[in-house]
Order: C-alpha cells, then sequence, then structure tokens
C-alpha cells in the first residue's frame, strides 16, 4: 500500500477518495529552502527513503505570482505566516495579479523508481473573501470561475483543483503500471 | 585552528581579519526553509556535526522588513534573486521603510559546546544607490549615516557591519575561554 507522507488529513483524505486504499504517515521531513518546488520534493524523497522508506508520495502545493516574479512558490507557508492573506494582497499593488497555482507529487516506488505528477491551476489574486480556514485558498481565484477557492463547495473546489488534477495524474501512472 | 564552514571568501576574509588564523571549507549545507535564523543556524550546526566536523563556525546574516512584518528575513537571497533590489524597494511602497540587518554565528568547539554571537544593525531601506555587486547592500542605510552600505568604502561598511560586530563578540568568547 501507498503511503502519503503528510501530516494534513484533509490532503490524505483527497488522497484517498481518488487513489483509494492509502495510508499516510507524518514524518518530520524539513523542507530546504528553495524556490524550485522541484527541487523541494526532491530533497524531501531523499530524506525519506535515507530513513528506508518505500513506495510513497511526497507533495508540495506552491503559490507563484507574476507581479512577484514568480515569489513566493514554496515559501508561500511564511508569507502567509508573516503577512496573512490581506498583507499578500497588499503586495501586489498596481502590479500584475495574475498567478499560478501548482501541486507537485513525488512518486518514490518499491522499485527505487520516482515520477512527479503535476497539477496546474491559472487564476488571480484578489481581496480576501470567503472562508479563511484554509491557507490563501481567500485570496485565490481560478480563471473561469466567479469565485475564491474559499467561497466554494468542496465539491467545486474538487472540480479545479491542482491536488485533485495531480492525483488523477498519479492515478494514470499507477495504472499504467498495472498497479 | 577553527574552520568557517563557508564558500564566501569576502565572508573569509573578514573572519580572518578579526580572528586571525582560520581556515575555511565550502560544504554543501543544506538550508531549511524557516524565517527564524537561529533555527536555520541550528540545523546547519547539526549537518556539520552529523559529517563529524568540530571546531568550526557557520553564519547567516538575514534582512528583517519591519513594513513586510520581518520578511524576509532568511528567506532575502531568494527576495534578491526573484526580485532584485529595485523589486524588493518597490515592495516597501507606503510601508514602515525600518530594517534590521542581523548576522549570527554558530561556534561549535572541540567539547560540543554550541554558542552563538549576534550582530544587529538598525537601518532604513532607499531606492537602491551605490555598487551593485554585493546582495542588498544598495538599499540598506544604518541609522545615522548618510550612505547605503553600496556606497561606504570597505573601511566605512566595516565600522558598521553587523557581521564585523557577531565576529568580535566571538573574538570576546573565545579569549574568556583562553583560546
Amino acid at each position: 500500500m501507498i503511503t502519503f507522507i503528510t501530516g494534513n488529513q484533509n490532503k490524505l483524505r483527497e488522497a484517498q477518495e481518488i487513489l483509494g486504499n492509502i495510508n499516510s504517515h507524518e514524518y518530520d521531513l524539513a523542507e530546504i529552502q528553495e524556490v524550485d518546488a522541484r527541487k523541494v520534493i526532491e530533497a524531501k524523497i531523499l530524506e525519506a527513503q535515507k530513513r528506508g522508506l518505500s513506495n510513497f508520495i511526497v507533495e508540495d502545493t506552491s503559490l507563484y505570482l507574476d507581479g512577484l516574479n514568480g515569489l513566493p512558490g514554496p515559501l508561500i507557508k511564511w508569507f502567509l505566516d508573516k503577512l496573512g492573506n490581506e498583507g499578500l494582497f497588499g503586495l501586489i499593488g498596481e502590479k500584475s495579479s495574475r498567478a499560478t497555482a501548482k501541486t507537485i507529487i513525488g512518486y518514490y516506488d518499491e522499485q527505487g523508481n520516482v515520477t512527479y505528477h503535476e497539477g496546474v491551476v491559472e487564476g488571480e489574486i484578489v481581496p480576501p473573501t470567503g472562508d479563511t480556514n484554509f491557507g490563501w485558498d481567500p485570496i485565490f481565484k481560478p480563471n473561469g470561475h466567479e469565485k475564491t477557492f474559499a467561497e466554494m463547495s468542496s465539491e467545486e473546489k474538487n472540480e479545479v483543483s491542482m491536488r485533485r488534477m495531480a492525483l488523477e495524474e498519479l492515478k494514470k501512472h499507477l495504472h499504467e503500471q498495472g498497479k
């Protein structure tokens, strides 16, 4: 059975809905200081592998702001921590409000092969609107929608979720591998 | 002899001027993703220690902006990388231009004792002025001075350098230890 290395129950539930029977384990994998999400994932995989783990997935979801030349990317948690959604929105000012939300899942299989599976959603940064209980959801409005992630129901959000897309990509890969 | 774990020749030279005979070694110590510089230093020490090193120093110099609630701190290199000094200055906008530059040196001695030595300089963020060859020097003007770090001669800058202060603190400590 695949192990999802995460302490986040919401992420685990989403993964279970799509992949079926997976379990999770919360390992304290240090995130390296890096704006390239792929490298963050690679470092996590390396660390988990060093601990003797196999057949596992790790995940990173990052937010890239055009107006900040791609910042914060994987550094989003610190921006939120220090500035909140209001402050993050304020940073944009007169600059472009275009933004990209991206999930990368790294899968390390029983044979030691690593594959990456991405989901990308384009959108824009708007004044905070909606429920404030999940990260930057209140300021991200996906293109083609009139609501921020925070204003959507779980069903609506799942329809456009970058994490769901990445999980679907992984599912396809597992299927091709006969798993 | 103390080993300074750094690949930066300028930092090594400054340390040699103050501490005398030290050598350097460039180890590729991954920086963890953290806005608390002390934790960045702790992680570096732990990693160097795991590799069997002893009697060494590691260093972190961070820039904390009041207007961004303390960001970027140790994340400064990514802000510079993505935004440059002009973009970093632009982030401040109407917000407070007060800033704090801080160097922390962690010293791991032959007995496995760890001590921390800090140098702090208060100042403000100004439009980029002066030589652009060293980090955020063009936008940092220390309080009580009319020039940015980038406009100062090395002698002038050394007089107010947070790194020099931290090195002097370490020197005092070494002296007290009879080293």
